[in-house]
């Protein structure tokens, strides 16, 4: 979208670099343009075949994955109110707000939870998890990858080694980092992994999708919620003859066939490498302008939160990348609103993108009046990607 | 698209005539084709105000008009889950698969179901639904505008004559119709409108609404059904700030938008004219190839059900008109999978859409041997057009 600043002055060129929604390709974009096609003919059934089997491998599973039309909080729902029943004891971790809306699901359910409360910016103790399993034999353990509020990721393997040998599942709310980060379902003994469109998988939001493993899914035979929209059952049923149980969000659908075709070609690998450089960039940038890193033990690829200077006004400053420059990056949400800033490094981006979200950070920071070194933010950066 | 017959022989060009998903405006498309924008700016909060006023506009009322991402079924569960308790009593109105449905929905959620069955391709007698609700004293009423399974019509505006003056809400699932046949939910006294993104609103499946009366609000208030993603006081809360509760399916607003302005400028006088012309042009022209209407005492403005005849294979029209001649008409569901097939009179489609539909079901008729007048349909159809 081009914007202008007053009458005639400046052509503004927009770059979003936003934990979700991230960019979309240009290819993906056009192939959802075209015109519109009926979702129960074989020309949809190829794509939703294609898109089906190219999940698998970005969910890095052999189950089904469900595709929801929601947003991610849809799936998360599907979750609760599919493994558990009313009165179950569930765990959930919470250390930002996405963990938090774990807790208030399982509540809106009357489910019980045991809540592991994280400092914000930190990550989860997996034994804290193990001795709390112990202690409450609680049937599910609900988990964030990339608590994108805090830019913190979550060691979802080693938290797997401890649910794999109890009778609970683990639940991974992937919604940001799947198709960014590492996140290995079956190797690593997920039950439950779910995600969203807009993130590392760089289609619009409006798709979530759910997969779930054998031990998970005695739960779902035994579960006493009532659902109807997000039956796991009627999904897991229309997967297998190759549909949907409602109507979906079709020219969605088309574009994540296409977006996955890009993914798969650069394989995880590709993808996961190009990720952590992105990340590693943005945090050595943030350290060569003096900022400090909200979570420097824990720090995701998928989004770094960075620490707003005393002094500054961390509002201002987003609104004035994106208003003045065009450079979208979100703020601090609940309790770091002003706080921090957050720069993603998670789907259709690559070092460039970081270079422009890095040069219009010291651009503004150095109006505002901040006292560092211009350029050697970018500077810290392009080191990392000559690396 | 573009497909091609054989591996040189003919381009087939698409039409589709599916009452849902519905052809989308090429500015809609194009529009939804644009770069991404975050959902929680000044930009996207513009759009999003000005959806919320054309919507209200459309739905004929004074409420919010609440914007759900999922499909039509999520709004029509939201009512159920929102509107109602476990063990409440509701009445269902059976006459199609969409108003089964209700009952499914309703029964999901522990309430009790009194089912009026009507038969398939006959509207609901207001006088039954009066006796039902004197006798159960029922707490809702859950009805459908438009029955796309049979293209009937059901008489809203005297039902709603009737529950005006009990206790119980009227709920109308008008996912087909909306933007297409009258529906007028503050003058009539409709308690609760559902629609769907696909049909008349003319953009791609995806998006769900869902606008509340004050009595039914009342209900909200006192519901005691699980509820998270669907729970209808965050969207409410949300629509005050020109805000969604979650993240929603940004570029499908941003097409509805655009989408909005097209039918409001058509105004809802020359939309509901136009689809009253489409579909008696597709009744007459069935009439005039002696074909039998499956409704014909309630046929609605947005679908027509045409009997197959005898001799002819339903399933094999329906699929010989799309994968030959590229033109998308419906089979039938359910029971009457084979023995009807449904032309669409519903969202971005004009007089001549329905000559090329008439003339594609001509053409196939005559190949499959089925004895009539070559020109027969098409000529009753332009004469409705010419009236």
């Amino acid at each position: 979208m081009v914007a202008w600043k007053g009458e005639t002055e400046i052509m503004i060129k927009n770059f979003l670099m936003t934990p979700g929604p991230t960019p979309v390709p240009p290819e993906v974009l056009l192939a959802m343009a075209k015109p519109i096609i009926h979702h129960r003919t074989p020309q949809f059934q190829k794509i939703l075949q294609e898109v089906e089997e190219n999940l698998k491998y970005i969910f890095q599973t052999r189950e089904d994955v469900m595709i929801l039309t929601s947003s991610g909080t849809g799936a998360m729902e599907s979750a609760v109110s599919n493994l558990l029943s009313p009165k179950d004891k569930a765990i959930t971790v919470q250390g930002g707000k996405f963990g938090e809306r774990w807790t208030e699901l399982c509540q809106a359910y009357g489910v019980e939870t045991v809540i592991i409360n994280v400092e914000w910016g930190k990550a989860v103790d997996p034994k804290v998890i193990a001795d709390t399993l112990a202690k409450t034999k609680a049937k599910a353990v609900f988990t964030t990858l990339c608590e994108t509020s805090t830019g913190v990721i979550t060691d979802i393997k080693a938290i797997a080694e401890v649910t794999k040998k109890t009778d609970a599942v683990l639940v991974v709310d992937a919604i940001s980092g799947l198709g960014a980060v590492e996140c290995r379902m079956d190797e690593w003994g997920i039950d439950a992994v779910i995600s969203g469109s807009q993130k590392g998988l760089m289609i619009p939001p409006g798709l979530a999708f759910i997969a779930v493993s054998q031990k998970a899914w005695k739960l779902v035979e035994q579960s006493k919620c009532p659902k109807y929209y997000f039956d796991l059952k009627a999904a897991k049923k229309a997967v297998a003859k190759t549909d949907t149980p409602w109507t979906p969000a079709i020219t969605l659908v088309i574009g994540l066939n296409e977006a996955l075709k890009i993914l798969k070609q650069e394989t995880l690998e590709g993808i996961i490498n190009r990720h952590k450089k992105m990340a590693k960039a943005c945090r050595e940038a943030a350290k060569a302008l003096g900022l400090k890193l909200y979570s420097p033990t824990a720090s995701s690829d998928a989004v770094t939160a960075v620490e707003v200077p005393q002094g500054i006004d961390g509002e201002k400053l987003v609104k004035t990348m994106r208003d003045e420059y065009g450079v979208g990056i979100a703020g601090g949400q609940a309790q770091l609103k002003g706080k921090v800033f957050r720069i993603a490094s998670m789907g259709y981006m690559n070092q460039f993108d970081i270079i422009v979200a890095i040069s219009c950070l010291e651009t503004v920071l150095s109006k505002m009046g901040y006292k560092f070194e211009l350029g050697a933010g970018v500077k810290a950066a392009q080191k990392v990607f000559l690396e």
